[in-house]
C-alpha cells in the first residue's frame, strides 16, 4: 500500500465562495485553485496546510455524490484521501484484503490524479480516497 | 492564527482494538501509542501518517463526546486539528473573527498538548481543533 502522507481531506460544503471566506479570513489559508470536475458533478476550491491539501466540495447537481452526501447529512468532512505509490495496485490490494472498494481501478480526478475510493462500510464509516501521480 | 499543518484528524470508531488492526493490517499504518483520555472519556490510538497523525477514538463512556456521537451519527471522522502557534491565542482571534468557540482558552489533551475546539456550527459543519504545544 505504502501511504506515503494524508494528500487531502475531503470536506462538503454549500457554498464555495462562502467557504472560501471562512477558509481565508478566518483560518488564514490561502486557495491556491479552483477546479470544476465534471465527471464528480463538483467545483473544488484547495488549500495547502503543511504537505496536505484541504479541497472544498461544492455540488454542481444534486443527483451527484456531495448533492447526495449534503441533502443526508450537511455540510462537513467528505473523506480521507491517503497518497500511495500506485493507486490501481493499492485498490487491488485492498480488496485482497477484505475491503470493499468503489473503484476496481483507478480513475482520473481533480488535479490529474489517479484516484479510486474504498466503501465507509468496510472502512469503519470514512469514506477513504487512494491516489497517486502515477 | 499561523496553522502550520494538520496536527491530527480524530475518527470516532466503535472499538479501538479492532480499528488498530484495520488501519495496522489493511492500511499499513503503525500504532505508535495508546491514550486514555480521562477528560475527554475516550481512549486513543495514535498512528503517524506524514506530518499528521490519525487519532482513534474510543468512547469510554455513553455519555461522553465521542459515545454521543456514535450513537447519533456512527462511526466516522469526527474532527480536525489544525497545529498553531499558540491555541489559546488562536482561540481568541477565531472568537474575534465572528467564530462560536467551544473552549474559549486552551486545555490539556491527548500528547499533552494545549487544545480547543470552534463550534461546527461556524466552522460550515466541521468540528475543528486548534492544537500547540506552547
Amino acid at each position: 500500500m505504502n501511504i506515503s502522507h494524508i494528500e487531502h481531506i475531503g470536506i462538503a460544503v454549500d457554498n464555495l465562495e462562502d467557504s472560501i471566506k471562512y477558509y481565508e479570513d478566518v483560518l488564514g489559508l490561502k486557495c491556491y485553485a479552483i477546479e470544476e470536475v465534471v465527471d464528480q458533478k463538483v467545483k473544488t476550491a484547495f488549500f495547502l496546510v503543511g504537505t496536505t491539501k484541504i479541497e472544498l466540495l461544492e455540488s454542481t447537481s444534486p443527483d451527484g455524490p456531495i448533492g447526495k452526501f449534503i441533502s443526508k447529512k450537511g455540510q462537513g468532512i467528505h473523506h480521507i484521501a491517503f497518497a500511495v505509490d500506485n493507486a490501481t495496485q493499492a485498490l487491488k490490494l485492498a480488496e485482497e484484503r477484505g475491503v470493499t472498494v468503489i473503484d476496481k481501478e483507478s480513475r482520473k480526478g481533480a488535479e490529474g490524479l489517479n484516484i479510486g475510493f474504498l466503501h465507509p462500510k468496510s472502512t469503519l464509516g470514512v469514506l477513504t480516497e487512494l491516489c497517486s501521480k502515477s
